[in-house]
């Protein structure tokens, strides 16, 4: 209360009030009304009323105290009033009618074949080993070609993407989002577009297209368009007592030149995934496709390249690498790539990390898993039998947090089992682009079916029972496997611990309905990637999952860790290591640079003349003493001690 | 103001009022004094109070959100009130007497060696392959000897301590916590002896040994104890607008074994460094210490034994593996280790990962360097002189952070050699044990030398100028090479590249004293750890070092960056990748587990029929597109068109 703001005398009117008195009266008038009788309580409620306002204000700050409200309407502005171009007429999408069959002469097979004629031609044919050849799964039709690049076409690609890249470093973060958000703009406009082609290219059914392809890449794009710059603003540290005079922060800088080798069961999003948080974070990125689904591949990247250069940025950023292994193992030697991130499987794995060592290059490996889903005995089989049918036959199975295992609980074994069955027989397997009622698409390689086969006739033979599927799917042109229902799955079996990736519901029981045995099943595996447990209690079911030795885990829920992009995605033993997704992945493509600088202006550290050189080792070592007990003696004398020690040495 | 609040009638007295009414009455008289006369301001002021109160108790709920105030009483409680055990009599320090020659037949010559005699002989007696012979680098005489492990010797550690942390991984925070304030007790108590033992092992300075030994092991410890459970808390995430539901976290889990290969120029702090983070983080730790400094490394490691046996948990936990490469490569290959530290050179780096590449084992490769230091032409020479002198001889230079090129702006080029070169010439070099004034120590490795002489000879034929040193200190017995000052260093010779790990100053005169060519010269090396710039102007030396490719960067000092302990360390290039230190490195000895639960009791999620089994594609792509649109439409035109999408397909 400051004594030069004199309230008026006056208790009945503040006519005659002036400056801070007249703002006192005003806001007792707002408060008790205009017929306030007493000056002491104009003054009081004014006063409530500014304190409220003032400590409202300081409290704001401190809830908001990263100024996220700030963020959230800066960004909801953006959106809002900055719209960004349409790149429909830029990206020359390929002819995609069911019924234009044959006339761009690029098919060979009509779309609706009777029945499965044997394996799709090798993708290089010999006579012309700089084409890849490219077939459609689910008929076998012949799509087109993509070049098979050479090591020097690989690093010149990797070349051109670096020196877009020191321009594109220096972009905003409102320029990085425009970028992203015209990308958004078009995969929003082209659903349909996008999931036939990837329908065609790798013969999954369109739903499983939009829902694993589109809505996960719609959701990285605005994840990072929300959380990005956030995640990559300064770190700050706190300083140790003896560097109070300091500020330390960690800086993320863009790394470079960004290699991913993406793997064929997500053609749009493996690549846009990366696309996304490479670009985003300042960086080139130059994608080696899988040689299996390279024909979508040309015109998704075609996509990027048209965000890029419809708002004025160098195309040659992002680029596109479509070529069998040696064009991967080009990119891992590649001295203009900074780093390598690797989504397959185990066995070449080893082989990217292997190739990745002569160049102390840093790689993040994404290597599939043999998820477990949990069902305890008291789950309602109604309820959870929709998420068994998703976890398992999504996207064929070929997913790589796929439920593998599926463990259900001794007593209520039997009754899903019986359950399952019909669901699971009544699946109906078509070419994808044909017929409005496709439950399960194609496998992407034809020697993917042989190798199920082997893991299922192994399991048989072992004591498995096969309780419908089992086998390729003849009658259907292309590369179908049959959904397929087994259960008795023990782990002398190989399907047990190696990963089918294909639609096999695998059925293991838990005997005893115990958790406890159910959690040593459950980690008696190679692979630690993802996990869920059903249970109606949920602090059980997290309780359960806790034991787990998996990079993730969700509770009554499938999948959803990847649709909450601001989780970091990744395994442990063979399914890899290194996050992608969240603030890890994203700083992941930065180089996490600590900074330190001085704090007080004209405060700078000096080097105490008893440890400088030249040195006297009494006086340097009862000086260092006298530190390392001031600062760390664990009681007050030896602080004491070490005080006395720096007088005398210092 | 609740209308149940009735303020007493009577203005003059509060004697008649009660409840609420009397509240009111003593907070005012409180404020404005007894004799306050109307109730009104009796109770505008108490109102204000108790606004005042509250509000400041919410505002400091959320200045202190993460209740960081609670945590440091907590842990100073912990400090004051519990107090850890004495372990010095659990530990037998071997005999460090000066005079103490040879009387207990460890010792095969005298101390004080008159000249060098030639290198030490071979660590490995081919007549005995399973024991290492231990010299001492400053007077070549023999200090005792360690067990050179097999293979199966180092499986069998690594199971042993995966065995103890099965247990450990279960201990709370506080219990860790006791640890590592034994551990701190012990050393701060007995800094003599752990600087003489490291003196003795590895011929380095007893004031390098506390700089770089002691101090870095005390705040290491400090910065854990502080930090290290917050660092280690669950890492809440935002969920999206689909999942508002969920609630999603990271959790750091231990992961079980870690396998640390530590080089020898800092026998103990590079134990000590991963051992402290990774037991704190709930992990069994073993370390191939470096064959060159095994005799200390088994009494440091009978530190840790202790101060785990002392309170009451499994001394197996941390082990110590002795042994040559083959040791190093076994640990690498082990099955029971989970993840690879590794310091030392990126050729060994290279060898690393590629023997962890078969086993899909995470590594962290911290390769060393080739920092730069660079005095811009405004600084003062007086004050730069000892960070120069610090920076290139601390350690006789064996020091990852080490400053290898010092880049002088050319203005002040010449008078900065002048100051030098009486400076460097002047620096005394004998046994650290047998003398009071000893500037520069041993090289830990006899060849070292060898390989420095290599290095200056190159520069000296291509151009460089010795101002002082420049050769094998022969005068004194042991492996020592004077301290040199090298100027002209240029880009043509192998003292520009490869890293020199010797008490060598190389001088890069900075042309024209551009900031842009510093940064250039800066930048044109295969390493990227630490670097420095001195500049009058603050913002001016950060404007240059925020352009150099390094993992660190100090301004206007030089090594601070590991003394604050919450920062990570770490490099880029040739110098690693992969962070240890800070919350990074910390997490980097954890799984990083992706949980995702329901946050709302009895609400779950389903799966819509429209995308459940049995698929209709054109109910189950509209209902799809609906939610890209809803969710990711960039105008609400195509949000409401989403809306309606899923009223019609839903």
């Amino acid at each position: 209360m400051n004594s030069s703001c004199t309230p008026p005398s006056d208790g009945t009117s503040c006519a005659d009030a002036d400056g801070l008195s007249a703002l006192y009266c005003g806001l007792s008038r707002l408060v008790i009304g205009p017929h306030h009788h007493d000056a002491d309580a104009a003054r009081a409620v004014s006063l409530l009323l500014v304190s409220v306002v003032a400590l409202s204000a300081i409290a704001l700050r401190f809830v908001d105290k990263d100024w996220r409200v700030w963020r959230d309407v800066r960004l909801a502005m953006e959106g809002a009033f900055d719209r960004v171009p349409d790149i429909s007429d830029l990206v020359r999408l390929p002819p995609l009618d069911d019924d234009d069959d044959g006339d761009d002469g690029r098919k060979e097979k009509t779309r609706r074949v009777a029945a499965y004629a044997g394996p799709s031609p090798p993708l290089i044919d010999p006579a012309d080993p700089t084409t890849i050849r490219c077939f459609s799964p689910s008929t076998l039709e012949r799509l087109g070609t993509v070049p098979n690049l050479t090591a020097e076409q690989v690093a010149d690609l990797a070349l051109r993407s670096r020196n877009a890249q020191a321009s594109w470093r220096g972009t905003t973060f409102p320029q990085r989002r425009r970028v992203l958000r015209t990308l958004q703009r078009y995969v929003v406009a082209h659903v349909d577009e996008i999931c036939r082609l990837c329908a065609l290219d790798s013969g999954k059914t369109q739903v499983d297209a939009l829902l694993g392809e589109i809505l996960t890449t719609c959701e990285k794009a605005r994840t990072l368009l929300h959380h990005g710059e956030t995640w990559l603003e300064d770190s700050a540290r706190d300083v140790n007592p003896m560097m109070t005079h300091k500020r330390a922060y960690v800086r993320y800088s863009p790394l470079g030149v960004l290699g991913i080798i993406a793997p064929w069961n997500y053609p749009f999003h493996n690549m846009m995934n990366h696309v996304l948080s490479g670009i985003f974070s300042g960086n080139g990125v130059v994608t080696k496709c899988s040689e299996h689904t390279a024909w979508s591949s040309v015109y998704f990247h075609s996509v990027c390249r048209a965000a890029l250069e419809a708002n004025g940025h160098d195309p040659e950023l992002v680029q596109l690498c479509t070529g069998m292994a040696d064009a991967g193992r080009a990119l891992v030697a590649c001295p203009h790539v900074d780093k390598i991130f690797f989504t397959g499987s185990p066995d070449v794995g080893r082989h990217v990390m292997a190739g990745a060592a002569p160049h102390l290059k840093p790689v993040v490996l994404e290597l599939g898993g043999k998820d477990a889903m949990v069902f305890c005995e008291d789950v309602k089989l109604s309820d959870v039998i929709p998420w068994a049918m998703r976890g398992c036959f999504q996207n064929s199975g070929q997913n790589c947090i796929g439920v593998e295992r599926l463990f259900v609980y001794e007593s209520i074994a039997k009754d899903f089992l019986e359950a399952m069955a019909g669901r699971v027989s009544s699946m109906r397997q078509a070419c994808p682009l044909s017929d409005d009622r496709v439950d399960c698409g194609a496998m992407v390689m034809d020697r993917q079916c042989d190798l199920i086969q082997a893991l299922v006739d192994d399991a048989v033979v072992k004591g498995a029972k096969v309780h419908c599927g089992g086998k390729r799917n003849a009658s259907v042109g292309g590369q179908f496997y049959m959904p397929t229902l087994l259960s008795g799955v023990t782990p002398d079996m190989r399907i047990w611990k190696e990963e089918v990736f294909g639609p096999i519901m695998c059925v293991v029981t838990v005997p005893g309905d115990s958790d406890e045995t159910c959690v040593q099943m459950v980690n008696d595996c190679p692979f630690g990637l993802g996990s869920s447990v059903y249970s109606a209690s949920p602090s059980r079911a997290l309780a359960i999952g806790s034991q787990f030795n998996t990079g993730m885990f969700t509770a009554n829920d499938f999948g959803v860790n990847y649709l909450i992009q601001s989780l970091p995605f990744g395994g442990v033993k063979e399914s890899g290591f290194g996050r992608f997704s969240g603030p890890e992945g994203l700083r992941a493509c930065c180089l996490e640079r600590s900074i330190v600088v001085d704090r007080i202006p004209g405060v700078k550290t000096s080097i105490p003349s008893a440890i400088d050189y030249p040195m006297n080792t009494k006086q340097g070592m009862g000086f260092g003493k006298g530190l390392i007990k001031l600062f760390y003696g664990d009681n007050l004398w030896t602080k004491v001690q070490g005080i006395v020690d720096l007088i005398k040495h210092g």
